[in-house]
């Protein structure tokens, strides 16, 4: 197994000469890594096979295996998705202030790869490749460390992405992977100050309180949704039932989906039983307070219950006095990712917006829409719940930093 | 002594309101402050002289004195700069980018404060001032944990400033400062994970290093500067000089001061006596390699002159064969602060500011120009050495964040 510290210098070395390729020379990159991965299908499915196989020996969970799973057309759909990042445009390079003061300086904000990006992640085998190319075309280095459960299909990823980028001329060591997955490297990688400029944990909630805790570099905390929909007085019920269908069924493990929904008590008689009978559809199981179990009939909604993020078809309730309360409650359980309101009142969809700390705050529109794809940045390396450096979505900008360029002819102070 | 949680909590929930206060409601605080200041000098003075006289008895050296010492002219010098930040403009509120989905969703991405703004500082007073009226004027809460020998003049700055915007009508928790300043409350501070969005260190490298390495809140690193300048060959010698010598003469102990020259060694032999010859007005200590010795007389460098920042009239230097040799000193050593070349080759100056990595990257201009005030910001509240966030001097608007504001009319995915 490589040494990550030796591992971590040739990523710092590699993010000089990255940090210098013009647009041109990265899209090229990218098309030889996209040619590569179509021509070399077989030995990526040959290497997925194997993960499978010891997973299902494993007694690995079915969902999981679903994950881990790679196909010739989800491969195929991988490398479409690297043609897709060619097309967006290159944010290094761009001029984002251009001033001169009074003394004569001129001083120039212009935008910079952040460097080394370090990843850990889980059990999908397609994030080593999106990762890979986000970095690559934002000019970072992509130090990745991925799970033990997809250890081959990440190592025959990534030698097949090397062996492209070496091809086309270019460095392969702007793409690195660990090719030891045991919780030690996690450990190190988190630590690695002076070598990792930013690392981003994406997977489960586990995995992203572990990396945000013991991190010794900068973190985005990214992933974790606790999406609150609030239901006003006066609400249009219909679209508050869709779009609480929208948000709890359409996909209910992913982040921006929603696990709790709050109602006004005057909606309350209207709504809640018309939400019922719509997500009964798809079996939800409902967890209700007192006030709602009244109304219709659910499980008894534990304190656990509002503050868990299900991921599932399950569903937490309550009927609330006013919309302060609806607030009060956000504000205690939010994981500040996407929280909604549906509301005809203008005055209580900008009270909502105005005191909603998160990352997007809906009025009449569903949670789901939280996505790079969805806001137009063509695609995104996750969603960040932190207020520092980027917030919700993202894409290949929030990868980068700035650098002052200042230019004189002999001033001094 | 307060409970740091209880006092926490408060932060948060005055976080609110404060983030709802326009600019006119912002700025009736600040003056209320200013004015406060003024008033009531002669407390402030009377606390001050508390903490003097606690330092000279215990054999706190003269420099630490000068920094912790507050009189009449330096209580106005603050009041004034309360003042100043007045009439900067308020960043919260801009709408960043305002933008219909084809589906209709309308996004709009819209500046707000960080929430609450932990400072860590040493021992100058004015610190308690400047950061309180920075993180009020840019919305955030300011929750102050200042160093123990200032303990008397702190408590009593702040108690003034609570009491301002109590009389004025507005929320005294909105400025907080930890009555404890045990190294017990540091720690805790560095973990107080859901009450405080970002974490600053403001003093000498030992905090900040104690600060990046344990907080498990996101932290912002600033203010470590070992500052290069290298001469090229063909360097204007004259103008190389003086930012030689601006840069380590005109305040040494600054983040933004030079701490190693190299010289080109086409360069070196004109260059080095007449800077040694300049600087020898200051007295500075010359402490150089093998090559540099061989020029002009100086002290020996050990690897550690080289890595140090002595924030003190002693310069390391260095004669190197080329622009690469300078370049990989540089990246070996850089604090990623600000980082200058002197250089009549534009070809030169160009791979200069693209492959130096620091936060100011100067062509012929001393890097003393590293400031807030120098920039146009107004004000700073530090100056970032890292890549997320924010790099280089951090004004009001690195001390905000944004959140997306998602209006549609049922849309659902």
């Amino acid at each position: 197994m490589t040494d990550i510290y030796t591992l971590a210098a040739r990523a710092k070395a590699a993010s000089v000469k990255l940090g210098l390729y013009d647009t041109e020379t990265k899209n090229r990159g990218l098309e030889a890594i996209a040619c590569a991965l179509e021509q070399r299908m077989d030995e990526i499915l040959a290497a997925n096979e194997k993960d499978i196989s010891a997973a299902v020996e494993s007694g690995t969970r079915a969902a999981l295996i679903d994950r881990l799973t790679l196909t010739a057309q989800r491969v195929a759909a991988i490398a479409n998705s690297v043609r897709d990042v060619i097309k967006l445009p290159d944010p290094v390079g761009e001029i984002l202030e251009d001033f001169t003061r009074p003394n004569g300086i001129r001083i120039r904000k212009v935008r910079v790869p952040l460097g080394v990006v370090g990843i850990i992640y889980e059990a999908r085998p397609n994030v080593t490749v999106d990762s890979a190319v986000l970095c690559f075309k934002s000019g970072n280095v992509a130090f990745l460390r991925g799970g033990k459960e997809a250890f081959n299909s990440n190592m025959t990823l990534m030698g097949i992405m090397r062996d492209a980028l070496e091809g086309a001329g270019l460095e392969p060591d702007c793409l690195l992977l660990l090719d030891d997955t045991s919780r030690k490297t996690a450990q190190e990688m988190m630590c690695l100050r002076g070598y990792i400029d930013v690392l981003i944990p994406r997977g489960g909630p586990g995995l992203i309180r572990s990396v945000v805790e013991n991190a010794k570099v900068p973190v985005i905390e990214t992933g974790t949704g606790n999406c609150h929909l609030y239901v006003d007085a006066g609400a249009d019920i219909d679209m508050a039932v869709n779009i609480l269908f929208n948000g709890k069924c359409s996909r209910p493990s992913v982040c921006n989906a929603l696990e709790t929904v709050l109602v006004h008590r005057d909606a309350a008689e209207k709504f809640l039983p018309a939400a019922k009978a719509k997500l009964d559809e798809m079996k939800v199981q409902w967890r209700g307070e007192e006030k709602a179990r009244a109304i219709v009939d659910m499980f008894e909604a534990t304190e656990d219950d509002f503050a868990d993020e299900f991921g599932d078809y399950i569903l937490a309730a309550r009927v609330v006095d006013s919309i302060d309360e609806a607030i009060a409650h956000i504000a205690k359980y939010t994981t500040h990712h996407s929280e909604c309101i549906v509301t005809s009142d203008a005055a209580a969809a900008e009270r909502f917006t105005g005191e909603i700390d998160a990352a997007a705050v809906y009025v009449n529109a569903s949670t789901r829409f939280t996505d790079g794809g969805e806001f137009g940045l063509g695609a995104e390396i996750g969603i960040s719940t932190q207020k520092t450096h980027a917030r919700g979505p993202m894409g290949l900008k929030e990868l980068t930093s700035y650098k002052y360029i200042v230019t004189g002819n002999g001033q001094i102070r």
